[in-house]
């Protein structure tokens, strides 16, 4: 069984971001820039944004974080979006989500330019990568992406189950196993709560994607000797042990699951170091204008 | 086995359509108008273009053709698409594919306003389809699920194996499949080229929807008994007997399979019917700017 070691692929790509961004400056080339909105204080988003801009400075970007109170108004928040779409500063910016009930999400993400969306939310970043065309990819898909990629975990023709059907991670993820490439071409089954088979699916499956949001949800009885498991669960459950007073607890029932595959991702260290960096990854092609002028 | 019958729901959605024209034009509301671009003479195109204009005319609704010789340029073409972007009697229209290749199809589907895309081909519309949003829908998979539909056919929770994964029929109809709705929330799997175990994952679906492009591919040993099965091909196979010299041939060896079915479409008369009527559901959207203003 190989471990697979999110965070050490990751500090090896920031490093090959911030090198790259070196030569860049070197060259006389622009610093790319990535603007973060935070609205209130969930524990959860703070968490996720101070790590954002932490890795903007392992990268040798710019970043820039924009802090709003949770009584923050819709308005208010489309207007500061529309300023950061004007801002020719600024390469890329994200809108932390879960935003408070009286704004509307879609509205937000739809607010902002597509050719700024490094979070790859934008229905043209969505419907490119449908397509397959070259967009921003949501981050946490194209993580586990580049996790196969550098382990030459072959998906082609395999049977990838992915759990879970949401618009960030389950239905891009899909869509990627399924894309005409490399790592892609796999044969991709989407289960979620609604599924009848859903124990079978895995049970045949040469790679499960667990993004499903259940704390050790995939057992041992659900995975097939030798397989592939990418655990994309990160639920806080209480842990008096811990100084925050909680641990991420992923989909996988890991101890169990792990001595019967192949490759797995461990909760914490394994998808989430990568999702940050696909989110530098972004950025970097952001600042070069790399996918749109 | 019920015989699912295409032509006979077509019909009635073209009347259901036409009295609903009918009832909007008398209240003093305009005439839905789609306009169509064919270039050059391929037959296939010729017939679906004039098939179109046709279910224009049973919906009531004005139509317009506009012809181009096989070499009009990329540039005269997408004048012309500008020209009915702007042009406010017109609510939608359709560039009919396949161009010619020394014209970029990507280019010419993305230069369409995405409000008068009723092909649903733009990002765009790809995009919200993904993320289930309101928006047209490709003409071929809502057609099936419009079959599913008014057949009563019970998708939540089964096993629908899609076989193909192109851009037109395979990945939406996955995605309409997968989602929180009725017709919808199955477990999808998408099979392809690529695919190892294709024939063992037809054996255990419920719904087999066959959009892959080869004649009598589905054999009768890949279908479990009392499975739903869609036929999406339309190969032309040259029959002497036909006095246009062939006939159009289904995925599906329809005379062993169909024995195994609760539900089957044919082809002729199956989906086909649909998606042209699926073309013109959207048209009367476009009409009544209901999806976008």
């Amino acid at each position: 069984m190989t471990l697979i070691d999110g965070k050490a692929v990751s500090a090896q790509i920031k490093q090959e971001i911030a090198a790259e961004v070196e030569q860049i400056v070197a060259a006389g080339g622009k610093r790319p820039h990535l603007a973060a909105i935070l609205v209130g204080h969930d524990g959860g988003s703070e968490t996720y944004v101070a790590n954002k801009v932490k890795a903007c400075e392992a990268c040798g970007f710019k970043s820039s974080l924009i802090r709003y109170e949770a009584d923050v108004t819709e308005a208010e928040l489309l207007e500061k979006v529309e300023e950061l779409n004007q801002d020719a500063d600024v390469d890329g910016f994200i809108v932390q989500l879960p935003l408070p009930k009286h704004i509307s999400e879609q509205k937000v993400i739809e607010a902002i330019d597509y050719r700024k969306d490094v979070d790859g939310f934008h229905p043209i970043n969505v419907g490119r990568l449908a397509i397959g065309l070259p967009c921003y990819v949501s981050a946490t898909p194209n993580g586990i992406i580049e996790l196969l990629r550098r382990y030459n975990i072959e998906t082609s023709g395999k049977k990838c189950v992915v759990l879970g059907r949401s618009n960030i991670v389950g239905k891009p993820m899909a869509t990627l196993m399924m894309q005409k490439a490399t790592p892609g071409d796999a044969t991709v089954t989407v289960c979620h709560s609604h599924s009848h088979d859903l124990k079978k699916e895995c049970q045949e499956a040469d790679i499960i994607i667990a993004a499903i949001g259940k704390p050790n949800f995939v057992t041992a009885d659900m995975v097939k000797e030798g397989a592939v498991v990418i655990d994309v669960g990160t639920t806080r459950v209480p842990d008096a042990t811990k100084k925050s007073g909680f641990r991420l607890n992923g989909d996988v029932k890991f101890d169990e699951v792990a001595p019967k595959c192949s490759f797995i991702t461990p909760v914490p260290g394994g998808v989430g170091p990568m999702t940050i960096v696909s989110l530098m990854k972004n950025t970097l092609l952001a600042g070069k204008k790399a996918i749109y002028l």
